[in-house]
Formats: C-alpha cells, structure tokens, sequence
C-alpha cells in the first residue's frame, strides 16, 4: 500500500461534472489499495474575482482580511469534493488550512509554510478515510487565516507529502507532463520522463508553466518526488526526482521561451565605474527585478547598457531610467517589447564543453540575432526578436537531438 | 461608554457603495464613544447559490462539508468589512466561528449554540478594535465548521450580545422597525416603540419576518434587549424588551397575516374517538406541522375534521389525508389553497376579557367569514378566505384602535 498526494487544479473543478470526474479518479487511486490525500485549488477565475473583490472597497488590500476573502475559494472547492466522494459511498473527510493545521509566518498572501501537523490526517487515513485539503492557505501563530500566493496549492501538497511521508506527490495539469519544447509550437516535442529538480527549477523560472518554483524547491530541499501528469488521460507523467546517472547523460532536456520579457538599452552612456549600478539599484528600489544585462564599449569612452524587465514593469521601468539617463548625460534610452527569451536546460552541460556555442551556431545558421546572453550551470538563455521564437525552439530542439 | 452588538443582513452589503455605508455607520457608533462589535449575513443570494452548487452534485447534501461550503458566505463578508473598515483608519479585527470560538453542538446545517468564549474579543475591545465576527457559523467540538440554519446570524448578534454583556443588540432591517400592522397594505399602520419578547415572538411565528423565533427564544431567556431598526436612517427602531406595566395596558399591539397556508378538510368522518389523532400523527410522521385545527359535528354520526398548514406541504398532505379518509371511509376531502391567517398580539388580552369577540364581531360586520380559529394567552388567530386578507387587517387595525 502506497501514500499518494494529489493536487488538482482550478480547471478540475469548472462544473459539477470536472469534480465528479476528480472525485471518481481519486476513488480509482483510492481502490487500488493506496492511501490518498488530496490537494485542491479554488475553480479557475475565483480567486481573482475573491481579489478583484476586495480592491473595489481598498487601494491596495492586504493582510489578513484579504486573506479571509480569498481563502474562501479552495474551502468552497474543499466542501463541494468532499460532499462529492461521500455520495458516492466513500468516506471522506474534509480540511481547511487551520483544521490541519498547516502553520504558516503572518507575512498575509504570501505566506510560507514553517511547519506541518500530521496528526490529526494520520488518524483519518488510518480509519481508512480519504483525506481532502484546501491548498493555499494555513493559518499563522496569531490565530489567522493566511494565504501562500500564487502556487500555493503546489507548495501544501509538497508540504503535505513530505510530512506524510507520501510515496508520491502528483500535479494534476492540463498536459501529459514536462514536454523537451512546448508541444504547440514544436511539434517533435516530445515527454520527458523523468527530470531532475535542478533542471525543472530552471524551467520553471524560464517560462514552464507547470509547476510553480516555490514549490519545486520545497521538493528538492525535502526530497519529495514529484509526478506531472495530465487529468484527462491515465498516462504516466514526468516525474520530478533526484538526479541519476541516466540524466546526467542528457545535454540538453528541454527548450522553454518566454514572451514577457521586454528590453531597455540606454546607450551612450558615460564608460566610469558605477553607471551600471546606479541604473540598477534604482530599479530595484521600485522592485522591479532585471533579468540579462549586458554592458559593452561602442565608442571610444561610451558604453552602451542594456538589460531586460517583465513586460509588466516596462513602463514604470523606462521613467526611472529616462530620470537617470538624463542624470548621467546618457545619449539615448530605447525600450524594445519585442523581443524573447529561449533558454536550453540541461544537466549534461556540466560536463560537455561547447553547448553554448553550438546553440549560437545554429541560431546563426538561420539568422536569428542574438542580443543579450545569460548562462548558469545547466542552461543557456538568449533574447532574440520576438518574431523568431518559434523558429528558434524548433532549430533548438533540432540541433540538440530531442525529438528522437 | 455603551457596548452595542450591530447585525446587518444580506441585503446591506450588495454592492461595494452598500458595505461602505455600513462601514460608515459602524464608525459613527464607534465614535459616538461606545465599543462596537459587528454581526454579519452573506450577501443576499450567496447562500441560496451555494445551496444550490452543493444540490448540484448531491441529493441530499448534508453534514461538515455541506457547512464547509455554505459558510463561506458570511466569510467573504467578514473580510470585505473588515478590510473597508481598516482602509477609512479605523483598527478592526475579523472573526469566523471557529475564531471566536462560537461552540455549536454537530447538529449540522441547524446547528444550536452550546457557548461563546467572549474572551479573545474582549482583549480586542480593550485595545479600541472594532470586532467584526461572521454570523451564522460556529465550531462543534469536534472541530468541524458548523452552521445555525436560518436566520442564524441573529442568533449569532444575541448569543455574543449576551456573554459580552452588551448594552443592546441592534438588529438592521429595510424597515424603522415593529409595525402595528404591514404598512404596505395598512396606510394608518405606525411603528411600535417598544415590544415585550412574549409579544414579539408571537408576531415573529404567525408571520412577521423582520425576527426570527429562535433568537428571539435565546434574547427572552437571557434577557437581551434588540433593537429592530432601519439601516437606510437614522430613526429610533422598536425595543425589544421584558414587560413593563405600559405594555400590558395595551390590549393589541399588533396584527400580522400570513398568506402561507392552506386548509384539509376531511368531510364525514364517523364521530370515534381517535380519528383525527389518526391523522394528525400520519401528518406528523411525514413531518408535517399542523397549525389549526377544528372538528365539529355535522350530521347525526358524522363530524368534519379541518386543519391548516403550510401551502409547501399541501401536496404531500394531501395524499396522506387521502389515504387515511379511504380507510376511515370519510366521505370526502376538500383541500383549499385560498386561506389566509390573520392574528392579533397583545400583552394587554391576560387581562380584558372579550378581545376575540371584538375581534370577531368586527370582521362579521364586514361580512368576512372565519373558518378556523386558534388561540393563545396573547393572541387570536383566524383563518379566513385569501381575498379578505388586507380588508381583515385595516378593519382590525381599526377596530383597536392602532392608528392613533
């Protein structure tokens, strides 16, 4: 007998029909002599209506009254699932954030998780109950309800494996898995079946949706496996574990872009120590988080700096930086939405020299123009124009050799 | 300094202009000096579209996740409230059941209050919060989320008004307060200032809708003072009270119909002892409650059973009495939606003798027939044809003199 963590998304529970589809697939799981706890999200759209809510009485609502707002999402889902696999002559029971309680600091919607009681979900698994949880939320050590943030659902169904000592944690998500390129636009993607956390990290942070990177480090830090896996078919999934030898022979697992980038260069800038850095502790003061920056010399004594931003912060970004442009008797500053990010990952880099240089070559080859470079261990990103995304993760997933 | 305990219904939060008025309100008590704990419903609608999710995925949903879900309702509010009261500057604490804690027997979906620990908003008081607390909802000792069933969030405002020792529970309605009569059918209706509990309940059972009968009962034994006013003004409201030497002087303080019943004749019953407790207990085995009841003697040998009792039970009724008068060889039943049930309450009856033969007289002259009549120490109760139903009260209002 196994201990199986599931969590479903906000898309499983669309209509009455989707949670009684969730409720008979964990009735299977159930039935086939494993334990099961699961993990829900509010329905899709709710929470942002729950959100949308609350900034129609405040500027910007906080703390935790917008908590108790918001949390009321997954406990509807919670109610509802529970009702649902009781119907159908289970027994299950039914908790909330605090009922468990998952114990969280006061830092209200995006709280982290300091510790988990299995207690009381013990005893119920032990009766032979099925245990059903409201993700996203636990309580803090003041008594109040808290919310984890965007995710959060991923991070209490980690939360909850690694304290149960679950065999496995399953992500329910629209897709069959963890794909070597999005499948949409490339269509040799093809599943990847196991993948290490370091590599999934990095996918995560570069543009793959599936799960959340808050979450992805708690498995690895906890050591919780996790399986990606579609809720529409019984197909086996990716599986996110330690890595092994097997992967280490992988150079590149997969491809991800991200369109939400955007790019200011201020050119011309005066080449003395420093100009850099006051461009981009002022962006940080107004928490905008940069991503590549690139420095280099065009003209004798003149530099040209160039980073790139979420497309969000664009316009708040190139204010703070036209102020500064004009401070340091910059020539110009030019902001460009249109451009992308392609990234490879892969664990094999380490020890194959020459990964980057291939990936620079085959994107010469079809002239696409690399304009800035951000390298770590286990990946290579690039922002090019926009327009060549597609071709980029295609020739990409060519040239490495994945789609076979 | 006064401490007020303030319940507002759905229909004061329906729009985010709506719950900032209560807002409003609530700080002008506050600032009048006097410490304020809040009472709230959820929104108008939320609980009927809740109940009706919970339908969509069972038959008969019941138990801890039915609760779980429908709660969420008051829950929503609580953290709007909150959240508009603390964006005006005002330091307001929310509370759910489970919070304060209100303790609730596990009765689910009706649960009753078993007790309040008033402790940890006592502390909050001190500290000049305003307390806002969610209606409708406790904890069982088991810890599960539990519900008080209609009209529970009063309950809530009187049993927290009670052990906080408040000084008055307001309760807010669309109304001023306690009418003399329905001023929508009644022009010379005019609001009672103060009420005794024996009185109000009596109202409260034979139809008036601004109080339910439970937190009446739990006002009267703990001896809570209400307040039933207005929440579009400022007006005084109608006291809800203990008796005094005025209010028994009046010998009819109000007069209330109710459209919502429906009378079983049962003709030519042989004249046996047992024949309507035969019916009456069919009825009552199908949980049916029987309001008024009336036999009489026809014919040599044979008597006519009637009773009244919720139009939502006449179908039902009426196939149980069906098979009862084939068995007892009745000779007929005649069900009649068209009744309607007009009472008169006043403390002042235990003394004046006569009141039902007024009362009867009044309507005779203008032709109105009775077909059933109830009784209690405070109060008569007719039965009488639909259509006659606002005449009967104007001609009553009147005739005891109400409208001056």
């Amino acid at each position: 007998m196994a201990l199986v963590v599931q969590k479903y998304g906000g898309s499983s529970f669309e209509t009455p029909d989707a949670i009684m589809l969730v409720a008979k697939r964990i009735i299977d799981t159930y039935d086939s002599c494993n334990d099961v706890v699961v993990v829900v999200s509010a329905k899709t759209g709710v929470t942002n209506r729950l959100i949308a809510l609350t900034h129609e009485l405040c500027i910007s609502p906080e703390g935790p009254d917008y908590d108790l707002v918001i949390a009321t999402g997954e406990q509807t889902v919670v109610g509802l699932l529970t009702l649902c696999l009781n119907n159908m002559g289970y027994k299950a029971t039914s908790y909330l954030g605090w009922q468990v309680p998952v114990i969280t600091d006061s830092n209200h919607g995006r709280a982290s998780i300091t510790s988990v009681e299995p207690g009381r979900i013990q005893k119920d698994l032990k009766k032979g109950a099925i245990v059903v949880v409201a993700g996203f939320q636990g309580i803090s050590d003041k008594g109040r309800v808290t919310t984890l943030g965007r995710g959060g659902s991923d991070v209490t169904a980690v939360a909850l494996a690694d304290v149960l000592g679950a065999d496995i944690c399953e992500i329910f998500t629209d897709l069959d898995g963890i794909y070597t390129a999005d499948p949409t636009i490339c269509k040799e993607a093809r599943k990847i079946d196991k993948i290490s956390y370091d590599e999934m990290l990095e996918l995560a942070s570069l543009g793959e949706q599936a799960l959340q990177v808050r979450a992805l480090e708690y498995a690895k830090y906890h050591n919780v496996t996790l399986c990606v896996r579609s809720q529409f078919n019984r197909n086996a999934g990716t599986l996110v574990t330690t890595e092994d030898e097997d992967m280490e022979r992988i150079i590149v697992s997969g491809i991800v872009y991200d369109k939400n980038e955007a790019k200011i260069a201020v050119m011309g800038v005066p080449d003395k120590p420093g100009i850099a850095a006051k461009i981009l502790t002022a962006l940080a003061d107004a928490d905008i988080s940069v991503d590549m920056i690139v420095q280099n010399v065009s003209q004798a004594g003149l530099a040209d700096v160039t980073f790139s931003i979420s497309k969000s912060d664009l316009e708040l970004a190139r204010k703070i930086t036209n102020a500064i442009a004009a401070e340091i008797h910059a020539k110009e500053v030019i902001a460009d939405e249109k451009i992308s990010k392609i990234s490879i990952v892969g664990l094999g880099m380490r020890n194959h020299a020459g990964v980057a240089a291939r990936m620079f070559s085959a994107l010469a080859f079809n002239n696409i123009n690399i304009q800035m470079i951000s390298t770590s261990e286990i990946k290579v990103a690039v922002a090019i124009e926009e327009k060549y995304t597609e071709l980029a993760v295609r020739v990409l997933h060519e040239t490495f050799g994945l789609s076979y």
